[in-house]
């Protein structure tokens, strides 16, 4: 099975064009309606609308309707997820952490905007996602209460990653571990269990889904510190090998470039049999584990 | 009645010892049992044990009393909202913004911590603030959800004071009103519906402590302004003066040192007025507005 791992030619992710569509014009409509500075508003538009895979806003729709459910009962909680992960970006890419001058071709927001505003816009996304995502009409305030608690495990995993503070006595492979649950493993397992809570799933079809939003939560990781690894920059479309030079923790530094992708044919099998009891509503997204498992960028 | 305005011997704030106390208590109980890294926490901690009044969660506290409520009932709610007081403030102290290096005697968070620690404390200080909120037994949903909205508007109020964006064609008046209605006002105001909710009170009561928290959120701005444009640093015990030298708009620049003393005036009866009704249970309310309207520091 080495060819479900081995770099592949690039090919679009099987995602729904029509509803991509309906998140871009969800996340747009919601800024629109919120009353806000003009110069705030147009920093967190840049924000939101700077392209991207929008893997979490999709995640979050194909698990609800995997669950069952309506396209429109979980968009809020779609808008939600992709504040926080707009937010998140806003925030790494300022001098401060990553100092990134340059996202998916555009200038990052402060250069767009100046630190100062894109501070105050990261903040601002951070609190909307919870009003968007209160307007769910299943399970509106736990969706909500879980995107924080998600959201708080992404900060601290953004901490371990750059500034360490982690608990004495950690292997490096438990330091790994740490740092790749929360720092993205936390929001695209909540991905999934906010579609799963939007669409009213019971508890089989949620324990499914979260099994599912965990293993890929931790296998997107994987790949991408693959990619880093052994990618060049130009197929890649960014900058590889920051990883090795800031001499960060990844699976290819602690388990070898076989060795992370043995683990992520683990976790990749591992998402296909939590989805297998879900039948043919689980379809969409084993295609797109598939996809993510093959990514080269 | 001039001398309800005029500069008074300064004394305490009348608020109940042993209620700070539990605050102070809670605060740290909640850092504690969050699994964070250890330097993230320590920020998250120094951020919100630096001192202060205590303002906004005394305000939650004794409007849940006001309202016929338990202490134990509404502190998450004022944990909640000393989070986001604290979040702010540690981001507007960074150098993109006020560029404060010391506050209340103690170095600010980026100064202890570094900027990308200060970045992130904040923001993990926010996303943990929805989560305190939610512990409410009454309405922690409602609550939480009040408590973002009014962070969206407390941001919007920075945004429009330091970095404009106002809509066009508004007069000075209506552009002070919307800095110091969001800024100060939407958090101040929020206290006092969180802790009328938090008690489950009935619309009335709600009604009452929403136009107290209304009135007095802009009295204490207003009062703000007064203190820096008439004394001098050594009493307010902070640089005074700023707000003209940075061309700010003010309420002593747009209504003069008169002007906005009859403000403070007539927003000191609203408040109180608008706690009447209570009787002896808005007695400690009553003690708390007539000292924030005299406070010279």
């Amino acid at each position: 099975m080495s060819a479900t791992t081995a770099p592949q030619a690039d090919a679009a992710p099987p995602l729904d064009p029509a509803l991509l569509a309906a998140v871009e014009s969800a996340l747009t409509a919601f800024l629109n309606a919120q009353t806000l500075p003009e110069n705030l508003r147009a920093a967190c538009l840049h924000a939101v609308l700077a392209g991207g895979k929008r893997l979490r806003p999709m995640l979050v729709l194909e698990s609800a309707m995997a669950a069952g459910g309506r396209v429109e009962d979980a968009m809020p909680a779609a808008v939600a997820i992709e504040f926080v992960h707009a937010f998140s970006l806003v925030h790494d890419d300022l001098p401060a952490l990553d100092n990134d001058s340059m996202r998916r071709g555009k200038p990052t927001c402060h250069v767009a905007f100046g630190e100062a505003m894109a501070i105050l816009a990261g903040d601002c996304l951070l609190s909307l996602a919870p009003l968007s995502a209160a307007r769910c009409p299943f399970n509106g305030s736990a969706i909500g209460h879980e995107l924080m608690d998600a959201t708080t495990r992404m900060i601290a995993g953004q901490v371990y990653d750059t500034l360490q503070g982690f608990p004495e006595g950690l292997s490096e492979q438990a330091k790994l571990e740490l740092v790749h649950h929360n720092k993205t493993g936390a929001l695209l397992e909540c991905s999934c269990r906010m579609g799963a809570l939007a669409a009213g799933a019971d508890a089989e079809t949620l324990a499914r889904l979260t099994s599912f939003g965990r293993a890929i939560g931790l296998m997107f990781q994987v790949v991408d510190d693959l990619i880093d690894a052994t990618q060049t920059a130009e197929h890649a479309g960014k900058a590889t090998g920051k990883d090795a030079e800031a001499g960060k923790l990844t699976y290819p530094v602690v388990h070898g470039i076989e060795g992370s992708r043995r683990e992520v044919e683990r976790l990749r099998l591992q998402a296909v049999d939590a989805l297998a009891p879900l039948g043919s509503r689980g379809e969409r997204l084993t295609k797109l584990v598939e996809f993510l498992a093959r990514r080269t960028k």
